[in-house]
């Protein structure tokens, strides 16, 4: 953990270090995930096999091999234990409703000179999900992608999961239940991503891949990028949690810690006005981490990329947060608006000393997949758009096309393309 | 040129086969790009300056050739043909009020268990935009590109474009100048799209990269889509037209001559119910290719991909048009609205047989920059939404988390991640 004051001489270049750090392994998967890739393209259901045989220990052979039938989703959520039921059902119904309220509407006007003029939104036909396995493997994810999709108005949603051994996690089914899944896969890594984008005799092609997965996951989306929609290149995650003396500091600790301990290269990060607050969330922090059963992970987190920054005022704190461009951004002060009008690169900000970032991540509504490595400064979380398309389209009456045609012609003309020239001059005459 | 019935036996496999054909070279242009990126990355102004003697012949050593003062622009622009100048005035004027109205509305509701969720949008800082030089230098262009961006918000908006020989395109400085933009680089090729995205000495790294480009800038932005935000994966594009028999066939031979004038991998489709106007198009073609300046290229694409579908009745048009997901599709019959109103997957749509697809290009409003190579079944046209991103917020009240705080304790300990539990049950007590 680093501990810095904007008052010393070397916060400067200690802070712009930070920002800088991207926290994410330039590993030489590119050229395994390229081959894995065109092996799936060209051998297709042989090459899965192949694949899933070696880095899961599944054999798919028969049809139920190759996939988890619906009717065991509804029956895992059958019999889950009612009280994570009405959890799930409670967290799907707010990520409903918060998405329903992203569907785009459509554009049909016409203007002053008589051309009609719009853009029409649809949802894509066939979405992918890929759901990691093992211990990343959270029914959270399931539904903050899934209902999106469903919202959108997709037709087939198609879940590729890796099930080591054949085990499959059984909240995991559920949420999808719950989702409206319409197909699952027993397949993972880059070879599920490249049968998503590609298809193959048994998985139907899809138009946009979406969820988390390992480097090989993230990099087999990045690649197929163009060849599929995808939903972002995803990162390490970060909070940055600012703060006023008046908190309690076991609260910021426990936010800080939420996040890391996700993985080891997840980023917490505290800034402050009161030295105290500072002092006695590090205090807090070791104390919790003791206590914690995924302490190892979260103190290696901590222990790399944990950061507490002492500002003179708390003034100062919308700049270095623009700066970071945290995905998670918790504002503990009694008038948390004042701060966020003041921020403009954040995945998403929780307001207020009574919005743990982890409402955020199961039950709020907002979705909890978002931009990271500083990639808020371009980008935004997941949403109904990123499962649609928008059409634009001109409708030009022969008195619209007489009133701006000429220009065009004369802007065809001088770009050396007779043909568009022609195009609109021919039905001048 | 292929000519299809619907009614024929081979039908079905030969429009398969055309659908499959992305008519995408593979060229093996990553490892350049790769190592080009990376050049300039670690020696930044010192690789520019080697790449552009090496590509564009033009020496960058004093400050005066690094960059296009906007002086030259307002230049450019003052010494302009003046009907030139109306017609970038009226083109850019109305692209400006058609992309006002894609600016997204920000939310901010207090839902049934007072808890407050919303999004607010902001532009990014920085865009960079890729002109290119020689032949595809086109002012309308760079219009497409810079206005969304300027209404977008962007306070930066840097273009790069290379001068070969150091020569210039006083079409494209005006154009520059009417949009706004506020550095033009004299830098190409993948090595400007790497400077854009890691920043050199001279030049600041941008947020976003739109524009169009050569293989290798389509390839660099591919690369470092992730490090920034780019507008798409663009190739070579198409337009369909799909018409009744009641049709003046030159008006539909200059329209698919329009697309096929751009390169040779551009691809034109007719899809008719009328045999005769069928043949009467083709004819039309092969007469109008005789006389064109363009009619070399735009013969190498009739020759190559050009296509004509008789069908038994334009009933059959929507489903096809959506297999091909065309990035112009034109509807020259009475009534367009019904088969559009069947139609899904389409970048942009001109309705009636007053609405040449050039008119798009050129003069409409909405964006020329559009899904090609069949991806307008996932991807959409340039917007002002690529140069702006979305910020979600959640503010919670302490009854707001005491409401549904403990469902999500409940998910988290199911996940488990204790952390995340205990960051809101340390709330609840």
């Amino acid at each position: 953990m680093q501990f810095l004051k904007t008052a010393d001489a070397g916060f400067e270049s200690a802070f712009a270090r930070i920002v800088r750090d991207r926290r994410e392994s330039d590993t030489q998967v590119g050229r395994d995930v390229a081959s894995m890739i065109n092996e799936v393209r060209e051998r297709g259901d042989a090459a899965l096999a192949e694949y899933t045989a070696r880095f899961d220990s599944h054999r798919l052979a028969e049809d139920d091999d190759w996939c988890i039938p619906l009717a065991a989703c509804r029956e895992a959520y059958d019999v889950l234990d009612p009280d994570l039921r009405d959890a799930l059902e409670t967290a799907a119904s707010r990520i409903r409703a918060y998405h329903e309220g992203q569907l785009p509407e459509n554009r049909d006007y016409t203007d002053d000179i008589g051309m009609r003029l719009g853009a029409r939104w649809n949802a894509v036909e066939a979405a992918g999900l890929y759901v990691p396995g093992g211990r990343a493997s959270y029914p959270s994810s399931l539904l903050m992608n899934a209902i999106p999709a469903k919202v959108a108005g997709v037709e087939r949603l198609v879940v590729t999961t890796p099930t080591p051994g054949g085990e499959t996690n059984a909240l995991v089914l559920a949420a999808a239940h719950i989702a409206g899944v319409d197909e699952i896969w027993r397949v993972g890594g880059a070879q599920a991503v490249a049968a998503l984008a590609y298809g193959t005799d048994r998985i139907g092609k899809v138009d946009v891949i979406a969820g988390p997965g390992n480097a090989w996951v993230a990099e087999a989306k990045r690649q197929l990028y163009g060849v599929v929609g995808i939903d972002m290149v995803a990162g390490p995650s970060e909070i940055l949690v600012i703060a006023d003396g008046n908190n309690n500091p076991e609260w910021i600790a426990a936010d800080l810690l939420s996040q890391a301990e996700h993985d080891p290269t997840s980023q917490s990060i505290l800034i402050t006005d009161s030295d105290a607050l500072a002092r006695q969330v590090e205090d807090a922090v070791d104390l919790a981490l003791m206590k914690l059963p995924t302490g190892k992970t979260a103190k290696a987190s901590w222990d790399a990329h944990g950061l507490i920054v002492v500002v003179g005022s708390l003034d100062e704190a919308p700049a270095l947060s623009d700066r970071l461009a945290a995905e998670h951004v918790e504002l503990m002060v009694d008038e948390p608006q004042g701060l966020f009008d003041r921020m403009r690169h954040a995945g998403s900000v929780f307001l207020g000393r009574h919005t743990p970032e982890a409402v955020g991540d199961y039950i709020a509504g907002p979705n909890h997949v978002l931009p990271t490595g500083r990639r808020a400064r371009f980008a935004s979380g997941l949403s109904v758009l990123d499962f649609m398309k928008r059409t634009s389209f001109i409708d030009a009456s022969e008195a619209a096309l007489a009133a701006i045609g000429p220009a065009a012609v004369r802007l065809a003309e001088a770009e050396g393309l007779p043909a568009h020239a022609l195009s609109i001059s021919t039905r001048l005459k």
